[in-house]
């Protein structure tokens, strides 16, 4: 449709200011419900909750052993002990067995000597309510055992069933509506098809709401219709406390979710100053909140996390969380727009104990960027951007402690990284052989995989840590040999068999980008066979792991690309070999001493791993996870 | 019955030995599960999961705007802008639709001008794939997504679902058989008799079973009988991965469980070096774990967390978590055995940017010192305790962020702080008003509470504060008068009307602590009218609240003792009038800037607070809130 039936115009307010303007205007009395004490576990009290019975209610041993009259043991010594007699003087007891009259006392078993015909000895005077546990002690009647707006712990449950407590009055789970939409969006896998979108956003949100104590209710998908979208919105607003739209809530053709939020209610904002996130609408239709979540995955998570998550918080009786924050060292240039504060998903490790930020690179449709995230750093408005080298506030996606365990390796990419991942905690930033290199003297990882070929002896990785890191004290952990390759579709219908084919006019190339190891080794050949890379179609589209490379031959957007024999077998494609490579791990000498370091070549080292590796196929293992000082 | 009868020759083995034992001798092969994806929150990873779909798994648009070929545009500017006709040489397109032959490129809308009959000018040059997002640009058919032994999050099922993920294999939820035991143990509140106790030890496991990962199976209460006990553990092998035995791990005289553990298996450890919880049983039966707990319920907790909780993660395929361990400076002194590891129960909190951590009284079997502890202290074993001042490792049962916004109190009590605990975050040590005062002048506190008569002029509290510290800038948060009296029975059968009364030999008293006021006002009172306190039965029976005064009276275990009206009336118990006193809050001039100070004058202040202090009775609340530099 044309530009002008689009609602482009949306605004751009700051965000904290949206979520204070809109909260205010929503209603704020909560409901409660009545449920046994043993459901309690993790409901939030409404109110403050007062003990019906005392604990012990009763007087009680707190001991073994047996129960006395003080009176009896006045001036008991070793000099002089006192003999009781059984029945009479004393009776014997278990801990918790209520206190009798005419008894005061409770001595220990192990301080009473059995001198036979239910006689005993005793060494020691005792006083009145020794060893007795008072009526109350623990809990009195009336006492306050857990306040109000307090979530209910294992613990708290044994508190109040001991104070007599067999129901309690907890606030009751908002009900959060999720209507996904879009005439793409399909629930069934086997409907798959060009144009067609899994829903995917609602199941997160599920998942979320679930865990912040509400109740999910979604919705099947509806078509971009107007009608329907209406209807369901009505729907939505009867059976829920919250009711969250997605996506439909930017400049579309076909996003009618604020012309319907007008209609029936009120657009308190729509658009905030937030990347990703801009197109947000916060709506109230008969008093509750609606609130239209833009559709990219990172978006909606981020938007979710904003405005919805303290909603719920509120409505399930919980305070507000306070955000995880920390300060971190970003390791790689932010961009980011005065007009906006960003979100940016960042890997963080710790590296020579300074905590590093390192951006993930994809858009807000890439999904697998938060899966990798350990936090969002958060550029606020009116900044242009964070340089390298200066620090940032990074909200946690993942305690910190786990952060410190990481291994922060940042460099060439190998799918062994992908298996090192699944052995030990990893962050594995993808920059290419020299982008791991700059990332190893700014201080930011503690391991570099590079497979960087000395074009002038032919050798690997080693002439390049000596040209830049002089007089430093650098080590190789050996890595793998891998064969590097022609990508080619199934069959080689195009026969592609060394680089002179590559300027053929029927051949796209995809390529890897500038500082890549597989870029260099690419140019060296062309170098080589005397080829200019302008006369190689594609030459300039740029790809940043094997992986994707792969992907643009097995899409057919490209007949071939250089890569690795591991990624070109992942896909089922065919693989014309160029030569074996040395595919090694950078790191300096004190790092050795690192435990994650010291994991990670224990790991590389090990059966299980190389087993995994040559499944693989297109790789050679001799030497791998020795140490080579530099 | 007799001591002979009793196993009461157990063990001592150092806890982490103990483990290590243990957990070497038991089976290390867990089981998995499918299931569908949408049920997989919180669940863990059995295996690495891959990608069995790309995404996007078409070329799409990544912006709404028009679809064109990038050659058209060549050569596009201000100054020779280039005109393109809808359906020849262009269409319009929306974020996620389908790229078609023979386009290759996205121009966004906003730099679209449309002049009319469907046709539009672009002002700059456009290349291949501009604003598309290529096949697998988030997620590669083959690709990791998820690691194994990840516990499943929101985000994580997005990714998945997005990765064409329909069924995930997951560690099996081990089920944890819980067995009550004890002839005094029962469930139902109306069977509540003198001897007789609320199983709630079990709930509390049912609980954190669950937190951790497992599936709680509670049985019935189990009389202490052989056979009886016999059989329900033979069952609970049969039906459990894991089996929890609770009580009878001790030497009490029908303690059968280590018995029949020998007899149908093996018991690895009986007795460990931890206080509370030396009598734990670890045994194995047919290769499952069975674990006998203690019963008191701190002993049962502390067990619990130190042995089962990091089984039921092995088996639910999470690793062991770290302990949140801070340092934190001990206020009051710990006393600690050479044999054992003792586990403190503590509050903790920020005063003066120290994080001070008070001891909470009590013994195994007050659970409520568990529900407000904020940590637990580790005094290792072959330490005889901690002095005050000295820094203790803490175990944190709180984020420290929720105990840095907590208002440390410490020194008199009174039920009104119960309610401002209701109202704010507060943790409040009950030591008496002079015990107040030594912990405001160790900086141990923030606020300290007191009522302390100066005997000579007959006011309260200012002249304690000029004497215990000279020189300082001391302040008073004026707080309530209230009425302190004589606590009795209902009806006052004994006919208690003054402090002459205390002498008859009818009646027997109860004391507070020494350093309360309360015991101040008291002996005050003694002197005044010539009474020796020896002539008073019960004078030494001290108490260390107004409560458990009135339960002493309520409970028939004292005639009297002074306390206040709101302690009477909670416990609906009569009340002899002695006169007002003024409870008052200490706190330094500095402090009057901190936050949490700041917040509960405001609180104490409040039209709601005092509306609730009101309905205790016995309070006045003129000037409530006022400061008054000292």
């Amino acid at each position: 449709m044309k530009k002008e039936d689009r609602n482009i115009y949306i605004g751009n307010t700051d965000a904290d200011q949206a979520k204070r303007m809109y909260y205010e205007k929503l209603y704020n009395e909560f409901e409660y419900e009545r449920i046994p004490i043993d459901q309690g576990l993790g409901r939030v009290t409404y109110e403050a909750i007062y003990a019906k019975v005392s604990s012990p209610h009763y007087n009680a041993a707190a001991m073994d052993g047996i129960l006395v009259k003080s009176q009896d043991t006045e001036g008991a010594s070793v000099a002089n002990p006192k003999i009781l007699e059984q029945g009479k003087d004393f009776i014997y007891i278990n801990t918790g067995n209520p206190i009798t009259e005419p008894y005061d006392s409770v001595i220990m078993i192990e301080d009473v000597i059995e001198i036979g015909e239910g006689k005993v000895k005793i060494l020691n005077a005792t006083h009145p309510w020794q060893h007795i546990r008072p009526i109350g002690e623990d809990i009195v009647a009336t006492e306050m055992i857990i306040p109000s707006r307090h979530k209910i712990r294992p613990i708290d449950i044994g508190a109040l069933i001991t104070g007599g407590i067999q129901e309690i009055k907890v606030y009751k789970k908002p009900r959060v509506g999720i209507i996904p939409t879009g005439t793409e969006i399909i629930d069934d896998i086997n409907s798959l098809t060009v144009g067609k979108i899994l829903d995917s956003n609602s199941r997160v949100f599920e998942g979320l709401i679930t865990e912040y104590g509400g109740l999910p209710n979604r919705y099947n998908p509806i078509e971009d219709e107007y009608d329907l979208l209406k209807s369901a919105i009505l729907k939505g607003i009867n059976e829920n406390e919250i009711l969250l739209v997605n996506a439909g809530s930017s400049a579309g053709t076909k996003d009618f979710t604020m012309r319907i939020i007008k209609e029936l209610g009120e657009v308190v904002v729509h658009g905030v100053a937030l990347k990703p996130g801009k197109p947000t609408i916060l709506g109230i239709i008969e008093g509750k909140p609606v609130i239209g979540i833009p559709g990219y995955p990172v978006s909606s998570y981020l938007v979710f996390d904003t405005f919805v998550k303290p909603l719920i918080l509120k409505y399930a009786g919980m305070p507000e969380e306070k955000d995880p924050i920390v300060k971190a060292f970003v390791s790689k240039r932010i961009v980011s727009s005065l007009k906006n504060k960003e979100l940016v998903r960042v890997s963080l490790g710790y590296v020579n104990n300074r905590l590093i930020a390192t951006p993930i690179p994809g858009g807000a449709g890439v999904i697998m960027s938060l899966v990798k995230a350990d936090g969002i750093a958060i550029i606020p408005q009116n900044i242009e951007g964070v340089e390298a080298g200066e620090t940032v506030d990074v909200k946690l996606l993942k305690p910190l402690d786990n952060v410190k365990d990481t291994l922060v390796s940042i460099g060439s990419h190998d799918l062994i990284m992908d298996i090192v991942g699944d052995m030990m905690p990893l962050t594995s930033g993808h920059v290419g052989s020299m982008g791991g290199i700059l990332a190893m003297k700014r201080g930011d990882c503690l391991v570099s995989p590079i497979h960087l070929l000395d074009t002038e002896t032919g050798e690997y990785n080693i002439s390049y840590i000596k040209k830049y890191f002089p007089g430093n004290k650098m080590a190789i952990i050996k890595g793998v040999k891998r064969l590097q390759g022609f990508i080619v579709e199934k069959e080689n219908k195009k026969a592609v068999k060394d680089f002179v084919d590559l300027k053929r006019k029927d051949i796209v190339f995809v390529n890897r980008q500038r500082g890549s190891g597989t870029r260099i080794l690419l140019d060296y050949y062309l170098n080589k066979n005397n080829i200019d890379s302008g006369d190689i179609k594609g030459y300039n589209r740029e790809m940043t792991t094997h992986m994707a490379v792969a992907t643009a031959v097995k899409t057919g957007s490209a007949t071939t690309g250089l890569g690795i024999y591991s990624a070109a077998k992942a896909l089922e494609l065919e693989f014309v070999s160029v030569g074996y490579e040395d595919y090694d791990f950078l790191v300096t000498q004190e790092s050795l001493e690192d435990d994650r370091v010291k994991e990670f070549i224990e790991i590389i080292k090990s059966h299980r791993f190389k087993e995994r590796i040559l499944s693989l196929g297109g790789y050679e293992l001799e030497g791998i996870g020795e140490v080579i000082l530099v």
